[in-house]
This record gives structure tokens, C-alpha cells and sequence, in this order.
């Protein structure tokens, strides 16, 4: 186990985050109930503090069956007493996403793209509100395609960036366009890549996470149901990126990154599975 | 069952699309094998035309469940052989979506948010292509906040708009920024109404239907994590919205429009259950 999770089960000399986290709406004290409506959760029907008070890591990923497959093997690393198996979906009442608790750890999907992992967000971060967690690290887990990278490579998010290469979100507010910020916390990060060069179990680095809205036409891919461009244009414009510092690309990074920064949560971004743009394309 | 069910379904005078499903991308052609990753289907590994060649309509909507259980009603509804029960998941090889098939409907979910229902639909065009599919009608199903109308009411959308009520959606392609029209077919919207006036079952209206990339930001929530405006901002902006065309609000209309278009698919938004922004808000 890497320092970030021992520095997070009771090390008094924690340098993070010793706050209760943190919602950014004045509302929510004054509302008699507070539905999550995309978790089935509610104040007024669920203990949350009792049933989270004691969560130290949020990991979110896009699929569910991977969530519930890394729930499983987090409790196995914790040696938590039962059967991995019989972990439950706390979220069973509805499938917009699921969600399990094996230890300080909660486990959860968001679906693919900025829209689903906001929504998710939102009500994630209300939930630990509610719960009055403390001192709480959000890691986002998943996929995405390299960029100039040899397949297999982790990275680890510096920046979350847009389409142009910008670390920036444009979030839109009753019609207006706003602009948040999207760096991630360098020393966690730094501290992310000290443990895997003890481990040496994969390559790792740090660099920039381009942020798409689709899959296909916003990421090059030539084998979309439309496509315009030509291979030397994709080419072209990936080169610019990794030229940009992006060395991955996927599709919730930019949000996760804005709305960690705006309640003041460590958020990181650990991304492995490098699938496109390998090293061949260059 | 409504002229647009039996008009495709044989009638000779069908005044649809009457071309097999056209893709934009001519780099299919030349491709040994098209994977369609998030389904779990590819052109080797399956026979798409023996699959699919006979679908005429394709409905998709948010929620697994959800599209499992209308998959079970067309069923009943077409009074197809075996148990409604046994409707068996197409992409049960992935968690991104399911889908099922019953006779000529295919039942699609497509989880939360424009980025979400743009992959499947890239995918699902593709596979329509592959199948040699012809006269196929796409219908977005699922739930709304509705503007200015009384809960219960169903919306046939006109226009998808964006957060400015403009018909129109931004694609970014390599980098760029590219404006697509997101008008829907106004012969089907009539005859779905038509349908709808004959069945008296439900108050409908068409209107425009506001897409957001948010739940609660976008949409004006007071009950978000984050939360900047006030009640009387959030009306003033529901009242403009209301005053462009809007009649309700959700997460991935102009998407569907757009690609609809821009692949000649007729394509019919249909949303039930408005339970937001009644008219005690006006």
C-alpha cells in the first residue's frame, strides 16, 4: 500500500486535507430533504453519516462491472473480513450507477462522457457532505487512448485540457458560459509516481489528459459512423497535442478535475490501458 | 398501433426513407473487419444482416431497465412468440449498453449525457449500414423536465436546442468547432401527434426541447452541489427558455438530431413524464 493510503488511514502528520468536504451551495442547509436522485439515496430515508462517515477514497470509473471487480479486489489488498464476493450495490435501486463500500473505500461507475460523471459528482460530493466525511482523495480509474505512448502505459493527470489543448472547463450556467479551472493537485501526483517506481510493475508518467465529448470524430477516430477527415490530418492534429503536453485522451477528465478543485477535494486521475496513438503512429 | 408503425411495415405507399442506412465515412468500405466496440459486436465475429436486416424501428433511451421493460411490452404488443421474460441482451458481452431485440424493434439504452447516446449512435448507424437495414425510423424515448406545462404532459420535439434555444449542435472534429442543424422531421412530429390526439390517453404537445450538458447547473437546480443563482434568476431563465419554443429540458436531443441529419435517418424525440418546471413555477 503506497504512502497516499497509509498518510490517509490515521497518520497524524497527514498533510491533505483535514476539512469536512465541502458543497458550494447555500441552499443545502435549508432544504428539509436532500434526494440523490441518481444514487436512490436520500437524507430522510438513509443514515448517511453512519453509512459513510468513515470513507477516506472515492474511485470512480466509467463501467460498472470493472467498479464492482475493483471493489472486489480492494478488499481482498484490505483482508476485510467476509467474502469479496458478497459485496452489494449500494445503488440497487436504480441503474444509472453503482456504487460499493469496502472500508474507507467506496467504489463507483459514472458512465462514459462529462454529462454522466457530472451528474454523479454532484451527488457524490453532496453524499460526503451529508455524511461528513474528512479528509477525502478522489481518484478517477479507467481507460483512454496514449498519446505517443508505448500500450500499457499509466498516466497520471497534471492537467486536465480541452480540445485545444486549454485547462479549462467551460461549464454552462443558466444559459451563460463560465470557465474553471482544471489542474490537478501536483504533490499527490508526484507522490502517485513515487509509488509506482517502487512497485515497477508498469511504466508511468505524468503528463496532460485531453478531455473529448465523443469517441469519435473529437478523438481522430477514422472508423466512426461519420468521419471527414483524412489519417495525415489526425495525425497532424495529435502531433500538436503531445506537442501540447497531452499524452492521453478520454472523456470526463476536465469535469472531475473543475468540480474537485471548486469544493476543494485532492482530485487524481490514474489512467492505464493505453490503446491508441501508440508509439507506431508517429 | 399508430400509420407510422403500419406505414413501415409494408404499406406500399410508405412515404419514408425508403434507402438503406447511409454512413459518412468512406474509410467503412475499405476495413476488414468494424468492431463495434461498445456493443461488443463486430462485422467478423456476427452475421449483422441475418442479426438485424429486418429492423424498421429503432428506440433508445436512457436506463437499462427501462429499455428491457419497453423491449417486454413491444412484445406483448406485437404478440410475438415465447415469453416476454426471456427478451434476452444483445451486448451482454459489455456493460456500456444493452440492447434487445423483439421482431422489427430494436430497444437501446444509452446512458446519461450527449457524449454517452453519441457513441452509441455511431455505432448503432454503423451497425444499421452492416445490416443492410432500409426505411428505418430512430425514436428517442425517456423522461424530461417540462417547461411550463403540467406534469404528465408528453413533448414531440421540433427543434433540439442548445442552452441559447438555438436549433443547432457543436461537434468539435480534430480540434475544430463544427455547427450541425438539429431540426427533427415536422411530417412524423404531425403524425405522432395524430396518433397521440386519437389515443387520448395523454396530454401532447410539440414544442422545442432544450438540450444540457448538465443536471444541475445546466438546468437550473437549486439542489446541486454547486448552486451560484437564485430562484428568481433560474425562473427568468426557464421564461426565456419557454419564450423561444422550449417546452422541456434533458441531455442528449441535439446529438441525436444532429446525427439523424447528417446520416438521412428519420429521427423522432418523444419524451414522457415532465416532472420539473410545472406551471406553478409561471
Amino acid at each position: 500500500m503506497g504512502p497516499i493510503l497509509l498518510n490517509h488511514m490515521g497518520n497524524e502528520e497527514d498533510e491533505y486535507i483535514k476539512e469536512q468536504v465541502q458543497v458550494n451551495n447555500p441552499n443545502l442547509d435549508t432544504m428539509e430533504e436532500d434526494i440523490l436522485y441518481h444514487f436512490s439515496l436520500s437524507t430522510k430515508t438513509h443514515n448517511l453519516p453512519e453509512m459513510f462517515g468513515d470513507i477516506k477514497f472515492v474511485c470512480v470509473g466509467g463501467s460498472a462491472n470493472r467498479m464492482k471487480a475493483f471493489a472486489q479486489f480492494i478488499h481482498q489488498e484490505l483482508k476485510l473480513p467476509g467474502n469479496p464476493g458478497d459485496v452489494k450495490d449500494i445503488c440497487e435501486g436504480t441503474d444509472r450507477y453503482c456504487m460499493y463500500k469496502v472500508g474507507p473505500v467506496l467504489s463507483i461507475s459514472h458512465g462514459m462522457g462529462v454529462p454522466s460523471i457530472s451528474i454523479m459528482l454532484h451527488e457524490l460530493i453532496k453524499l460526503l457532505h451529508h455524511a461528513q466525511c474528512r479528509d477525502v482523495v478522489l481518484f478517477r480509474l479507467g481507460t483512454s487512448g496514449g498519446v505517443g505512448l508505448a500500450p500499457g502505459t499509466v498516466v497520471i493527470t497534471e492537467k486536465a485540457v480541452d480540445y485545444s489543448f486549454r485547462p479549462q472547463f467551460e461549464q454552462v450556467v443558466l444559459g451563460k458560459v463560465i470557465t474553471r479551472n482544471t489542474e490537478l493537485d501536483e504533490g499527490v501526483a508526484n507522490e502517485l509516481l513515487q509509488c509506482s517506481s517502487e512497485l515497477q510493475t508498469f511504466p508511468t508518467v505524468i503528463g496532460n489528459t485531453m478531455c473529448t465529448h465523443d469517441f469519435y470524430e473529437g478523438q481522430g477516430r477514422l472508423d466512426g459512423a461519420l468521419c471527414s477527415f483524412s489519417q495525415e490530418e489526425k495525425l497532424e492534429y495529435l502531433r500538436k497535442a503531445y506537442e501540447a503536453g497531452v499524452r492521453n485522451i478520454e472523456m470526463e477528465s476536465t469535469v472531475f478535475a473543475a468540480m474537485c478543485r471548486v469544493c476543494g477535494l485532492k482530485g487524481i486521475i490514474f489512467l492505464t490501458k493505453q490503446t491508441l496513438y501508440d508509439g507506431k503512429t508517429f
